[in-house]
């Protein structure tokens, strides 16, 4: 018997997943459907900032593979195609056709939900008025380089200071604008503890970024043409000819909420550890509309990364596809850059370790991405958090230049394994003087948190 | 009651364990004494290749600290002072000052072997003709800089293409030479398997170095003037005005096996985890003298490396100073690069598998450094090996360029923690454009290396 799977959003997540269930089930055995309500399929959309800063020429680069690719693998992909609703009883989907209205119901056996996940886009007086744009997907992208191309602008304005507030400011600086980040926090990058997000500001403020802090947006001021002229916070007001949203996003999960699927406390979809929607044996659901285990803190988190919408996508389709395969969890690592700034974080922050009831010790550290005597050597600090009594490592955060970020990994690695700090100091790590200072910053920052578990642990 | 603390070998090992040794313990509770029959203490033997080559200016830079900054410290540090005997049951040893020939015996109470590795040697003819270098010790290095600037030489030969004798091509070439590397195995690197290797020795000859495979040096020819002119080998000749000996090094443990201590079968001192030589409490062992224990292949290695010297210092500083640590062992991780050319290895080659009773399976990709549209992506090869059944990860070998060798560490974790292939898919690497495909590729290895074990498993 013939089945027909149905996957509602055709970016990493639903395309990886129709990929593998085609690898396994050729289209005798099943029919593959799958809707796309914007104008790309299987992009990086963590490639955006990179393009609108010139560091990718064309938006094909990001894309790793077109609707027609996907079509000559037996997979009807339809484009501009949204998916309005989801009847679950009835086992089918509704969809319209965005260029001809028209709306129809298509049945399913089985259903990917990889709706995505959408920006943060604030009740602002304003934020609609042209020159304000936000950077999600590829026709966000495209709409903001066209606007770079036909503004003569010099000022722009970033709102936010995460991920992609600050590979934005980095983007738009490197378009010749004098940019100002606008962030409601204390300092940027709010996924790192404050004192190594202060070290972040420090470093975009001595690259050139006026760094505004502790401010609100208010409204987007528009001049006598429409067009956006200034941002207006609680703490001022800052010219711009363009302005960047880069608040960050929220599971795009109003369809799964309204067919009664269930959606965890950060809004995202829940599912078991096959990825299949908790509750529904047929319906899989994965990448930046779903919740993910935090292996470290025990409890769902929502995370939009690239990374693991791919890994969801493989393990839905080998799910599909009757093989098996499991997402276990993530323990939070993420990597990042502005300008030469290399930032890194993977496991808990301090107030993540008080949320979830463990009591830690932390310890930081300045060390150098090579021997100290090796041309190039950058600095960077390591922050590191590990359980109070047991010694088990809960985090590390990193800031630095060449060297530092993926660094991370090891720690990445060790959280999986649930190390302690006295096992990482042992850790036998690459060592070369192009590479590593003898001891290796991971083994520098492992050393002072186990001398922290002894005093106060 | 004060004790004396004797320590025999000032470099990495010797004089981390004094140093730690001294931060737990005043000079009222411990007498330190540490003789050393070079010339330098403390200092990165590792570095002399970028010292030689033009990376590192002076020797000044490679040391991490001088004989007066131990002395401030209340290390009596004796320079020139070679130990020609330890007698165990009398807990004394005794020296010779190499500038006045005397001889005293010094008693101890407690004692830590630091002796280093030696260079090999071969004993061929002419070779101890001028213009023939080890580089081994800050002297050497000295002596071949003299060479290098006095000698008005094209042509140098590095005998050995392991770590040191690649980092000496590379060396060289950039003092102006051209250079032959002669190696007596079929291809480069015998620290990776064949196959790898061969990558390295592609990529060696693509730089303009003259690679002979195969080859066993017989003779060093010399000139009229008695300097180098030439190196034989059963394959032809090469002409040399300098000759680099590159061939490895050995455990320099003939004091303490005329002392009549334990010696593994790769000629290295035998120490219990805690760097004590096994059967004597008093006694403690470290660096490059000693066999570490392989957690991969569950046996004794020997592994001439300053990361693990420091290591063995700080846990018999620990020791001696009345506090607790122990070295575990390694994993055999390390990294090498060769102009641009970045190496790396950790855990078993197959041959290693096969000798330590594993049965395995084996997984080769290509994959790149960065997002495949981000500028500066460069490739790299990753071989993987597991267990048959378990899926064990059990090495991991990777040639490649920026980016690829630091890599490796993530597996170093990773054979720590005994995870399997299917473990190793699911861990949460740092990813953004800039530092990494969507899949790592060390995810993209784990994901061909666990189909590996399914099929051939």
């Amino acid at each position: 018997m013939r089945e027909r799977l149905v996957i509602i959003g055709a970016d990493a997540a639903g395309m990886s997943a129709a990929s593998q269930a085609r690898r396994l089930k050729g289209p005798d055995e099943l029919e593959i459907v799958a809707f796309e309500r914007g104008r790309f399929a299987s992009y990086s959309a963590c490639g955006i900032p990179y393009w609108v800063g010139g560091d990718v020429e064309s938006s094909d680069e990001l894309i790793a593979r077109t609707p027609e690719e996907h079509r000559e693998r037996a997979i009807d992909l339809r484009m501009r195609t949204e998916v309005t609703e989801i009847d679950v009883p009835g086992r089918r989907v509704r969809a319209r056709d965005l260029e001809s209205g028209e709306e129809a119901w298509t049945a399913y056996d089985k259903l990917v939900i990889a709706t995505g996940a959408r920006p943060v886009r604030p009740e602002l007086p304003g934020i609609d008025a042209p020159g304000v744009h936000g950077v999600q997907t590829l026709d966000d992208g495209q709409a903001l380089l066209d606007t770079l191309r036909h503004t003569r602008g010099e000022r722009a304005v970033v709102v936010g200071a995460g991920y992609i507030g600050v590979e934005m400011a980095e983007a738009l600086t490197r378009r010749g604008y004098r940019v100002t980040v606008v962030n409601r926090g204390p300092q940027p990058m709010a996924t790192l503890d404050p004192d190594m997000g202060a070290l972040v500001g420090e470093a975009m403020s001595g690259m050139g970024l006026e760094m505004v802090n502790d401010a609100e947006v208010t409204k987007i001021l528009t001049g006598e043409d429409g067009r956006v002229r200034a941002v207006a916070t609680d703490d001022g007001e800052y010219a711009a000819d363009i302005v960047v949203l880069g608040i960050g996003v929220r599971p795009n999960t109003d369809l799964a909420r309204a067919a009664g699927l269930p959606i965890g406390e950060h809004g995202g979809l829940l599912t078991d550890l096959a990825m299949r929607v908790r509750g529904h044996d047929d319906i899989w659901a994965g990448g930046d509309c779903v919740e993910v285990l935090d292996l470290v803190a025990g409890r769902e988190r929502h995370i939009a990364l690239g990374t693991h919408a791919n890994k969801h996508g493989q393990i839905i389709g080998s799910g599909v596809g009757g093989d098996y395969g499991t997402f276990p969890g993530v323990v939070g690592t993420a990597v990042s850059k502005v300008c030469d700034l290399e930032i890194a974080r993977t496991g808990l922050r301090e107030k993540d370790a008080r949320a979830a009831g463990l009591q830690y010790v932390t310890a930081t550290i300045e060390s150098n991405s090579r021997a100290g005597y090796f041309p190039g050597t950058a600095p960077m600090t390591v922050k590191m958090l590990a359980e109070r009594r047991t010694g088990r490592l809960l985090g590390v955060q990193i800031v630095g230049r060449e060297g530092a970020a993926k660094r991370v990994d090891i720690a990445a690695v060790a959280l999986t394994a649930r190390m302690t700090v006295e096992q990482l100091t042992a850790l036998d790590l690459g060592y070369a003087p192009p590479f590593s200072p003898v001891w290796d910053p991971i083994l520098v920052a492992a050393r002072k948190t186990v001398t922290a578990v002894r005093d106060r642990g």
